[in-house]
């Protein structure tokens, strides 16, 4: 979900960048993650934010996921797997939010987890590299997000529209 | 989780014996679903309770199962997989709980999902045959629930004590 489906790079900018008075950009964050790019005494903060309730359920939607995602479902058998299980306040966010965006996959279809290595799939869309590195399927596509640009193992998808080209 | 780690239906008995000023026994549940087991106008009971926040946070750890999955831990790598995404208000409720009774085992290996086909291990101990049909690992136990009593499918474990001695 979280830099494929849903943007939480965005919102973080803005609410750090509003109570901490700073300028922190997306340009920035080029090859790091969030936590590399914030001073000693602000890496609280990162977890605050992710911690709180309400901070996954209005996230902007990823473009072109929903059009893309749609036309996947009828094509293949497509899960939705987050591994939120770190942020307890994310689950029931989570729940919402794929409710209001993703109406047209059901419940059944919702994986909230801790380690992906559990999940038995063919093809998985990842931005993670240690997800796709512990997944036992016959593809694994690595969805570009700051933090992984200069990763070179994996099959890269930039957009969703990417995906649309690769896989329908 | 439920009917095998949790004991939901002990708590339905009790709310709904207190509700509805009944006297519905576990002997009763022999062979059926709970929704089979009382009349028509309480049918909707059944989804109002299941569906309260709250209902799992408070249930009964079914006997043995803390001390055999601490074991079973020390041999195995062990997910706990509950398809709660069923009940919205389950997801908390269930990460409670585990965090709870369960220290000994991490959010890393919790799963909350709507269909187990999507998990790849070994071993699967479940009270649904629904879950073992489309299981693909090599061994399915059937845990004792009143509903399952009549399946002969599948390889049957009653107590965790027998898991124990099948598994340890």
């Amino acid at each position: 979900m979280d830099e494929v489906m849903a943007d939480p790079i965005d919102k973080f900018i803005e609410l750090y960048n509003r109570d901490c008075a700073l300028n922190l950009t997306l340009d920035q964050l080029h090859g790091k993650e969030i936590y590399e790019c914030v001073p000693e005494e602000h890496k609280d903060k990162v977890w605050e934010y992710i911690n709180a309730e309400g901070f996954f359920r209005d996230l902007k939607v990823i473009p072109d996921s929903q059009e893309v995602i749609k036309a996947l479902t009828e094509k293949y058998e497509v899960f939705i797997v987050s591994a939120g299980m770190e942020f307890r306040n994310s689950l029931i966010d989570k729940f919402d939010w794929l409710q209001d965006h993703f109406p047209f996959i059901g419940w059944r279809n919702y994986v909230l987890c801790g380690d992906k290595s559990i999940i038995g799939a063919d093809i998985m869309i990842d931005d993670r590299p240690k997800n796709l590195i512990t997944f036992s399927g016959e593809r694994k596509l690595l969805f570009t997000s700051p933090h992984n640009v200069n990763i070179l193992e994996f099959e890269r998808v930039s957009t969703w529209k990417e995906v649309a080209e690769k896989l329908l």
